[in-house]
């Protein structure tokens, strides 16, 4: 089965994309700076189903056959650099926002190449890179109980890579994958993860993104 | 009962606005540079209920209690910017995106401002800008017997003229207003109107945003 690693693997964001993983088969490995902790992290989540859990170093994370990236926005590149060797020629996931908190509300910001996923491929050159999993709230993706029903949104240039990741959103529970394109949609599906959590913290409540008018 | 000028009103989306706007029992007028053209496609237009829906030139639109910018988004500032005094001390509603298409995607173009909402901000200093209406599809708009049941996401730096027009989405048939932010937001919202006629492009499909997990 395909081992999937969890860089910055420990925040809510990456323990929810890792215990649904988990539940659709996968074997997946949280990273950390700190493997104690990512070990910890791992013990804590209980999945469903066949996958496994389990913590290591971001080094061993990043040896996975599919590698997710999940650190604070503003660590996400430093993160990676070090990593290089370990994902070349892997395809690499960035569920990477660039929010900064602004009064009540989180606003987006630009990275210099239009968004995060735009600085892990120039940090990364040898790597495939696949942006998904932006806009899901982090509590009900790590509840399994929670009835979440929501959409990835996926992005890529490359065609195969873009489908081997909408493959895999489909067999996690509570998540349709739907691609939207290329890079070029990249700043503004990172973006939206702005107005959704500012939505969030202005009406209390815990929103994410259902498209309607799909087909099935 | 509030008149709604629709500047740009005869395209698509502008006539989508404007037979629910109607709907819900607004007097509406459609704008054109033409008005003979604006009064050919009001009369093409068959709401229900007590509104009222006439043509007219930009002018006439302009003069209304409230407008909305429904042009495409390269002549947006050049047609407001000679309405400047009839726009002036009213609330302006911007459902301008910016988009170009780049083979079978549109992509968001962001202008110097970062968003056209920001953009006609300037243009029109004496105005209060409020963003909505981005995300829908047209042609469920236009046909009341869709079954559209969409999210309006609006933003602006003034609460009341939000929550002013939040108010008149509420009662706009197939549609719920989400109040977001402020205009830090603008470009978030606006470009994400890219990933759903991307979406729409690739899958031939009419997608919309409705968002998951909001109190009813």
């Amino acid at each position: 089965m395909t081992t999937v690693g969890i860089l910055g693997g420990t925040g809510p964001a990456g323990r929810g994309v890792a215990i649904r993983l988990a539940s659709a088969g996968y074997d997946v490995v949280l990273g950390s700076r700190d493997a104690g902790r990512a070990e910890k992290s791992a013990a804590g989540l209980r999945a469903r189903g066949s996958g496994t859990l389990q913590g290591a170093a971001n080094e061993g994370a990043a040896s996975c056959d599919l590698v997710v990236i999940a650190t604070p926005w503003d660590s996400a590149v430093l993160t990676v650099k070090d990593l290089r060797t370990q994902l070349a020629d892997k395809t690499v996931i960035s569920m990477v926002n660039a929010l900064v908190r602004e009064g009540r509300e989180l606003v987006p910001l630009y990275p210099p190449r239009g968004s995060m996923a735009a600085q892990l491929a120039f940090a990364l050159p040898r790597s495939t890179i696949v942006g998904a999993f932006h806009h899901l709230p982090a509590d009900q993706m790590l509840d399994l109980d929670s009835g979440l029903d929501g959409d990835v949104v996926i992005f890529s240039d490359d065609d195969a890579a873009r489908q081997r990741v909408a493959d895999m959103v489909d067999e996690m529970p509570g998540l349709r994958a739907v691609i939207a394109g290329s890079m070029s949609l990249a700043s503004a599906v990172e973006a939206f993860t702005a107005v959704c959590t500012s939505i969030n913290i202005r009406h209390k409540v815990h929103s994410y993104v259902k498209l309607a008018g799909l087909k099935d």
